[in-house]
């Protein structure tokens, strides 16, 4: 088969970043950038304090103090290990803010506040670095979130693959109880916010060197606003789940595990784009075993689930947006999807990852 | 000059652990142990639950819901990167507990609950992995803190070295106003809780292949109940600070810099274990430049200095604590000692470190 796309070429251009003094005497990461001396003072001072900029990271103390509102908070923490750190829609950066805010809002929180703890590796370029910063920045100011700590160690050459982040974060909850798997029951109703593999394919394409005509684009974004919405429209908001690594199969099987309930998926009612089935189908994928890094799956009170789709539908996260199951008492602990000619098929737990470094 | 000395083997014996089903037909962790399916299933269920085991990490989902007590809280990350990764007196393990721990409760703050994020490499030992996590764990026990949500990666092998971790801690704060550098006075007194320059000295001994007839040991310990009583003893603990990376010099000299203030230490009055001025010696370091990983400097109200050290002699984190030097309105930003012989010579921050990959 032949492919028929193009892929687009990163956004980023190194050489459009101006370095400042003093790093300019040091173009990439040397050793001594994480050893807590001045080199690693340097680092702090022009490139995360500038880019975060905050009166709590202002205090540069080890630990961060803060004033939290009134209520239960979540905590949730995600390395980023994707490779490459540049694609279509994003970078790591991108996804530490987004995939770590994604986290908290599952249990129906609002992220407050991130951590960013950084492993470079020596010879990365202070550009990417920059780059990969100010797309964090920038990321967490669209989501009004703050980076309000941080880390940097620095190992050698070889090692850590240019860059990996880990965040965590700190969210308040939005809705009590909070939407948990054993909340499910049967009779609810499977919402997804969007098409499917989006961001598995992206970058799945990007390293297997496929091209199609239509541009592939990691859906990279955080989704509390989107959840905000639905949780104002209804009470019945049971379960959220993002489905990033192992993609919907994934996520619904835990969350047919976790309840001990079934679940049947209707295939026809899948949302996917042309350019990611036809990625699909050349590396012998299933969308719903891709990645996805800006998409909820939600488990819905039957009631309310129309309300919750016209809610997701008129909101930019989730124009998109479809019912695409029930929860049953059928099979209980199964994932199930009625295929296009009526036939039901059993959609297991994955062994591994159709391709890893995805996230 | 002749090493006299023997580092103790390392206490870890992976044959005595015993690994549970289905890991055993997985001696080593492969890359769909990172791909979310049921091999990430097979290790959080083996590995992770059953020594983490705490109701808030039973929820299993991307994050966990925490009902925090009253008050302003402290926020912290660190990575881990320690090459090797098990030493005499600790691992990557408890270092990933006792640093993020002790970077909270330099603020004040009683560590309540850690974020644990691992980077794996293909072909870690299963063993050496379930070793590290039993060994967090027990910190995390001994030091009142819970693991409550985690997050695992696995990289390609020959990046990663085995293993890396980022922890993330929420505290609680103990005292208001919050220790912080900003809060040191002139007049104030500077005291250290114990021997400088043990973790930093053990790590290096241990790599450069030095043994010493004394052993040497890491420090490595949760500060939190010493930071507790010393709160309790005088509200003019004024700065708290643990010198890890870079050492005493570096600690006190960001505190220089950030309080505009001079210190000037007493050189005689630094207490460093025999073994490690041998090892520091042999391989020509400055102690004060070198890695503690359960060591304190705290910067106190003159009029409670004395009360402020007797709690932390009486402590068993503080046995060898020491009265070092003082806040002084000259050389403003500059760290100084003041030699043996009566000279005195400036402490400047250094570029990077003596050796990395030490934390």
């Amino acid at each position: 088969m032949r492919s028929e796309v193009a892929v687009e070429p990163v956004a980023f251009d190194p050489e459009q970043w101006t370095c400042p003094l003093p790093l300019r005497d040091y173009p990439r990461i040397v050793m001594g950038h994480g050893g807590g001396g001045s080199l690693s003072a340097e680092l702090i001072d022009n490139i995360f304090v500038p880019a975060f900029r905050n009166e709590e990271l202002e205090g540069m103390a080890d630990s961060t103090v803060l004033t939290l509102p009134a209520g239960r908070i979540a905590f949730s923490t995600d390395a980023y290990v994707v490779h490459p750190l540049f694609f279509p829609g994003g970078s790591i950066g991108e996804l530490a803010v987004h995939g770590t805010c994604n986290d908290l809002s599952m249990s129906g929180a609002k992220p407050l506040y991130l951590s960013a703890s950084f492993i470079l590796e020596e010879g990365l370029e202070m550009k990417t670095l920059a780059a990969i910063v100010e797309r964090m920045a920038k990321a967490a100011r669209e989501a009004g979130v703050r980076i309000v700590t941080g880390d940097t160690k620095v190992v050698e050459r070889g090692h850590a693959d240019g860059c990996y982040i880990t965040t965590a974060g700190i969210g308040i909850l939005m809705a009590e109880p909070a939407p948990a798997p054993m909340r499910a029951q049967v009779g609810d109703v499977v919402l997804v916010s969007g098409t499917l593999g989006d961001h598995g394919m992206t970058v799945m394409s990007l390293r297997e060197g496929l091209s199609f005509e239509t541009v592939l684009e990691s859906d990279s974004a955080a989704l509390h606003p989107l959840v905000e919405a639905m949780l104002a429209a209804s009470d019945k908001v049971h379960v959220l789940r993002d489905p990033t690594r192992g993609g919907l199969a994934t996520s619904l099987n835990e969350i047919a595990q976790s309840s001990k309930l079934g679940i049947r998926l209707e295939e026809t009612a899948l949302p996917v784009r042309p350019a990611v089935a036809s990625a699909c189908e050349i590396l012998g994928m299933d969308p719903m075993y891709v990645a996805n890094e800006g998409k909820l799956v939600a488990i819905v009170g039957r009631e309310d689930a129309d309300r919750v789709l016209q809610v997701m539908r008129a909101h930019p996260l989730g124009r998109d947006a479809a019912r695409i199951g029930e929860v049953v008492a059928e099979h209980r602990g199964t994932l199930v999807a009625r295929t296009r000619f009526g036939a039901t098929r059993i959609l297991p737990l994955q062994i591994g990852e159709q391709l890893p470094r995805i996230c």
